[in-house]
């Protein structure tokens, strides 16, 4: 038997004779042979795995959002052979990432949606390790991260809606301790008080479809006579929308609505909706690419990339 | 410095004093020491790494029933310190798959959602490789499976429209060329033939919410009285009921609706779910210990293991 041939088997190429490939494998089976990349990871010191590393709150996972990070990762990463490792948060979560990262078990960690108060960033940023996060940190410490100018998107969605003719304008906001959340409000207050509507009324949410329920409720109940709403996330939008048809107001007739994401959700809502659309898909490569310049390159300087948002005018705004 | 020191600073122990933390970094960054598990796994041959393997559709990761498989996998591997890679199938999967196997990248696989002529399963099991099914394969090989066992389920959605009072039954199926979708028709089906009503209409859909919005619009329009429904999955139903309240239908009033998961969508319908609840995240657990097991002993026996449904009422039905 050859030794290309063997390789051929070893390595799951499927056009090997189907008598040689038993012979090879009872070959295996019963010499205990296996080529074992451990041993190539020992000199090149690659694990040749990188972490998405997640909070733990049941509804992250089920976001279409994150089906747009692993399928935008996974475009970088596949080609090479670099496995995505999935990762809860859990309290210990930190210790267990920097020491797979140290003990050559991992090449580095994409953290997605921290929150205020999460230790792990300034953990991983300490231990030198390679790290990218999936948007701005909420404190400003020096390390590398991708974002949509979430700002900007704010001052598109109320320069659509004041536009369009609408007169009380309010927004449903995500969480307002993440940035997204804060910087999405932000952006859309200044440009709603630039454009003569300075008292915008908003409800915070927290990125869930149910919350984006909740707050539509409470939106109509307090400020029945509103006619246009910024809602910050498509899936509090998803939300929203039954609410607002529940109480017999019309999208757009009544209140224009202007989503945020143009995740898969904006698609499924009734009617189709218009959103600030965030290139989810290109952002993730180029974490994974920042990830990847990093691991090649222990003193690569920190370099955050802002890319821009776009407004994609459908049905419902 | 003492080595239990410089091994708790390497392990990623937070409990280190900060003065002594940063010597050992600046130790570690001059001399390159780094204490590789790729040693480790060159004796134990274990990657301490499973994949789990998902279809490459888009809807799948946004799916709840995606989540829950994490969280209930994560319970058993985490705490061993074993990586849960993410992967999803493209052409190529099988044999990445099996080379990342054979190369002692991956200890073993569970293949989630396969369809009929996925050729992964039979792949893997020729190349005598670890691996687990998150249910039935639809032809019938020797592979370990844990499934619910869907045409109970199927029969419990029966019996409770028919105890109800209803006389006009329908059901919208999943996808019948996957054996969740094809066996909850069949239990149905057989249940309700049994129960005096051989001749229930059905739709098919494909488990997604816009399949489930599309089907009930298709079943009101041809068979306008009926008057319980059976939707093979908790988000095709959540597309279901707005498309009931558009054309006027009350729930469960005019129309009863039983689904299938009790996933996090089933509390977000309005009204609340009545569904067949699956222990995905118990269903889960067991894939993952099973394959734990395979790994262990080279020729554990095939094993599956199918867990029983039960009715969980609601509001809807």
């Amino acid at each position: 038997m050859s030794r290309a041939t063997v390789s051929r088997v070893v390595n799951g190429v499927t056009s090997v004779d189907e008598s040689i490939r038993q012979t090879v494998e009872r070959a295996i089976s019963s010499t205990g042979y296996l080529p074992n990349l451990a041993a190539r990871s020992l000199v090149t010191r690659r694990a040749d795995a990188i972490a998405l590393v997640l909070p733990s709150e049941s509804r992250i996972v089920g976001d279409p959002f994150f089906t747009r990070i692993v399928r935008g990762v996974s475009t970088v990463l596949r080609p090479i052979g670099v496995h995505l490792v999935l990762m809860m948060t859990s309290a210990d979560t930190g210790d267990q990432v920097v020491a797979d990262l140290r003990q050559g078990r991992l090449d580095g960690v994409i953290l997605v949606h921290t929150y205020q108060a999460d230790p792990l960033p300034s953990l991983l940023l300490q231990s030198r390790q390679p790290v990218v996060l999936s948007a701005r940190p909420a404190e400003p410490i020096p390390i590398t991260y991708v974002d949509v100018n979430q700002t900007a998107g704010g001052a598109l969605a109320a320069e659509h809606l004041v536009a369009r003719g609408c007169e009380r304008v309010a927004t449903i906001t995500g969480s307002l301790d993440r940035p997204p959340g804060h910087d999405r409000l932000a952006g859309f207050r200044d440009a709603m008080a630039q454009l003569g509507q300075p008292d915008v009324v908003s409800v915070e949410g927290n990125f869930t479809r149910e919350s984006g329920a909740a707050a539509m409720e409470q939106l109509i109940a307090e400020y029945p006579d509103v006619d246009g709403v910024f809602i910050a996330s498509d899936l509090m939008a998803e939300g929203a929308l039954p609410v607002l048809r529940k109480h017999g107001r019309r999208v757009p007739d009544d209140i224009a609505v202007v989503g945020f994401d143009d995740s898969s959700a904006a698609l499924s809502c009734d009617p189709p909706l218009t959103t600030v659309r965030q290139p989810v898909e290109d952002m993730a490569a180029e974490m994974a690419r920042q990830l990847l310049r990093q691991i090649d390159r222990v003193d690569t300087p920190i370099r955050s990339v802002i890319f821009e948002p776009i407004l994609v005018v459908r049905q419902s705004a």
